[in-house]
């Protein structure tokens, strides 16, 4: 008799806070059988810590897996394919496998590595996307700044040196979001000022998770070192002299 | 005594999936003394429709709001204000109202309008958003498409005429969401079809809901009319040959 095979879930849980997990993967995190996450260098998962809340305290195998962030894509390649055969055999045995990744898990995720390679050994083997909150949305949630409205245009870019092709981005697109905007700070400070852009914008990193920062005087970050996770919106005034940011928070989190 | 004004709550219920509302939001629904959302001309509301396997059966008031699509600005303003005056007097009577919006509240939603309005009346009155799973995630999901990955570009634009801009956005971008891209169908077969990026293209219908459709030959679609809520995304291939789509979903939704 053939087994069947389990299912391999790609579940989004969100930024940080915990009740943006959504309904159903709230139930597949509690009920499947197996939970994978991805761990740092030193250990610790994010996405981990997220659904704490909301793990069962029954029988339930966890697997951590390291991606390191290089750019030898063959080290990175290497490190992928191992969570695929780690995680394969649980499948193939037909366990259901929740694999947990902060935001959504087909914006800028792992997931869609791990997806690809149980696909090319497996194709029998059923795969399923459980969306999550992006830092986009919980971003825009945090600030209640409305992302795009009628007919504005919104791009999603994550931050590299390709300055023409950004300058044309944010004169396109009424809302610019840039990912992991850290290393590339000082720069995109020099060209937000150059563009006027820059009372526009607004840098927040660890977006509703311990730790969140909201930084509305984006030049006085120059030559500061923000964590990882950080993204600047720019979302332009629609008229002169009328600021984007409707509800300036004024809490601990925000300096 | 001065008593406390209730919150006004901006939730998103995602695209049609009660699933896919998230915790917080369900947890805010069952709640509230006041359930608020849009209605169409017959009175009848997706949004309501979303989240009716989650309200509770205990004494909640609903308020249906009709907020017509029309060009007419004064019109739009009108209907948008009759809805904050009628959500003002129940928030400072101290009820909190959860508002609830398919997709996120403040992407492309009617919630970013409400909460203007309510802090113009009264700035007193606490507005929170609860971020909700948006029909770009949602249809990732459903395809198990990433929509971006590494230093890939994703831009997200409203179907308009401007077919120079669309142009160069589908030239700068590796992904692009055009949503309500009905209206605009054949014109966009047209440009995809010059720009050889037809075969890179889908359209979706009503993501997750009652009557989703997924189209995966664009250019059959031409002169078909198609519902309003149709979105179309071009993700680019990466190499020559390789087709963006992994998971080519052959269910009785695909067509």
């Amino acid at each position: 008799m053939k087994r069947r095979p389990g299912t391999l879930y790609g579940i989004g849980v969100g930024p940080g806070e915990p009740e943006w997990l959504t309904l159903q993967g709230h139930r597949l995190i509690r009920s499947a059988p197996v939970l994978a996450y991805p761990v740092n260098a030193r250990g610790e998962s994010v996405a981990l810590r997220i659904v704490k809340p909301w793990i069962p305290s029954a029988d339930q195998e966890h697997i951590g897996m390291f991606f390191p962030m290089t750019r030898n894509p063959d080290e990175r390649d290497r490190y992928r394919e191992e969570a695929v055969l780690r995680l394969l055999p649980l499948l193939e045995q037909g366990k259901d496998v929740a694999f947990i990744t902060e935001g959504d898990p087909l914006f800028y995720s792992t997931f869609g590595h791990i997806q690809k390679g149980i696909r090319r050994f497996n194709p029998h083997i059923p795969v399923e996307a459980v969306p999550g909150v992006s830092s986009v949305h919980g971003t825009a949630a945090r600030l209640t700044l409305p992302l795009a409205e009628g007919k504005q245009r919104l791009a999603v870019i994550p931050a590299t040196e390709e300055w023409e092709r950004m300058e044309q981005i944010l004169l396109t697109h009424d809302t610019v979001i840039v990912l992991k905007v850290a290393r590339l700070l000082d720069g995109m400070i020099n060209l937000l000022t150059r563009l006027d852009l820059a009372a526009d914008a607004c840098v927040v990193s660890h977006v509703s998770a311990p730790g969140e920062k909201i930084h509305r005087d984006v030049t006085s970050l120059k030559g500061m070192a923000l964590p990882y996770f950080s993204l600047m919106i720019v979302k332009k005034r629609e008229k002169e002299g009328e600021s984007p940011w409707l509800n300036p928070l004024s809490g601990a989190s925000s300096i």
